[in-house]
């Protein structure tokens, strides 16, 4: 039995809170937070507190907090004997290094309140101090059915910011492709088996294989027709990818 | 049944020509090329030529040929009774302005040579200069049990806009995105189940919903610490993504 507490409510602290208080084998000790008004979702899962001394018992103290409140929230932890660990794509397993026992368990993955999980399909990037806590962060894992994979700090920080350019910007992306559907009464939906088969394409064969569109093959005249209907922020997007790709291929 | 014979020997040429030569209901023609050397792929779909004055016969006459080229098709084309058509996302009706029976059939999809494709999931959007040739049209797609909707030249071109941001912007994104996995030496692959939820939460709770990252909450330390591992592509595209990523939300 893994007993285990979670520092935070934020969404990664929700859905692992929600993944490991209805699993075999994890006994989900307490949710802290700063205002028992930030904890109100948590109850029907674990105990819930604002007060870290109730904590020490559990075997794995999980800090699942904004990448810029970890150090505060590691500094606050006691001296105990339980494995600390963060969920930060990219912060380094060093910024916990008051404590012994010390780990890294990033799910490389976006969370969003109202969205459910599968988490056999997540990957867990994990990393400890010592190895025997590397087996603990496997077995962790293996409780809700996911995989993990072992990646150092320096190689954690570089998948991060390969995942910002994945989800994030992707993501930002389309957001301004809904703006262009609503803005001519299109609809935004008819764009989904595209995007479907684009992600398909791109770990399939490579999406350096899989680039096409008028930049890919330098037909300037749908270019310039496409820059006229744009507004400065979309114009600014599009000129600048479609400068990188043009530059991409000219290689 | 459908008689249809096809121009052009790229992607859009190659798919269709495969999808309908082996249907119920159509019978495929002729394939149009400049040269026989580029007609081998089509050797064994349908009769393949070279001399346009073979095609009058067949019922439809689909140009799908690279955007710049439409035009000069279309004027090579004499005058016929055959239901003249494009497949371009990003070109007005209007260019084939020679013939009375003209009309678009335009897949919003994007398609490589080695990459099968489901049809039915396939939107096909659809335009006619006379109402009649609407139902032809929609007629062609159920052959290949496409979807069909009827998208005038205006829309169209915004549709076709918002594909490019979709498709190929974000294509790119991930190309660079594996530059970046391989140059750290993390697998890229790590990064699928992301992409794959990330396309699916754009469009289960739109993507103006669902963006997460530094950028969106502020993170201003993060933001530069991960500026000063990227080249000099990769900074630009980064700076203009996550500036428009900030100046969305401040809204």
């Amino acid at each position: 039995m893994i007993s285990l507490s979670i520092i935070g409510t934020g969404n990664v602290a929700f859905h692992l809170a929600n993944a490991f208080s209805s699993v075999q084998g994890v006994q989900l000790n307490y949710i802290v937070g700063r205002s028992t008004h930030a904890l109100t979702d948590f109850k029907p899962l674990a105990k819930t507190t604002t007060d870290l001394s109730n904590i020490y018992s559990s075997k794995i103290i999980l800090i699942a907090v904004s990448d810029s409140s970890i150090a505060e929230v590691s500094k606050k932890i006691k001296s105990t004997n339980s494995l600390i660990l963060h969920t930060s794509g990219s912060t380094s397993l060093d910024i916990l290094n008051l404590h012994n026992r010390r780990g890294v368990f990033y799910p490389l993955q976006t969370f969003s309140k109202n969205k459910h999980l599968i988490y056999k399909e997540i990957p867990f990037c994990i990393e400890a101090l010592l190895q025997e806590d590397v087996l603990v962060l496997t077995e962790l894992a293996e409780k809700i059915n996911a995989k993990t994979f072992s990646i150092n700090s320096t190689e954690r920080a570089s998948l991060h910011l390969a995942a910002v350019f994945s989800n994030n910007f992707c993501n930002h992306i389309l957001t301004e492709a809904k703006m262009l559907c609503e803005d001519n009464n299109v609809s935004f939906d008819l764009l989904k088996p595209l995007m479907t088969e684009t992600i398909s394409k791109a770990f399939l064969l490579g999406p350096e294989n899989s680039q096409t569109g008028p930049a890919k093959r330098g037909d300037l005249s749908t270019l310039e027709k496409q820059r006229n209907s744009l507004s400065s922020r979309q114009l600014e997007l599009y000129n600048t990818l479609t400068h990188s790709i043009l530059k991409f291929y000219e290689r």
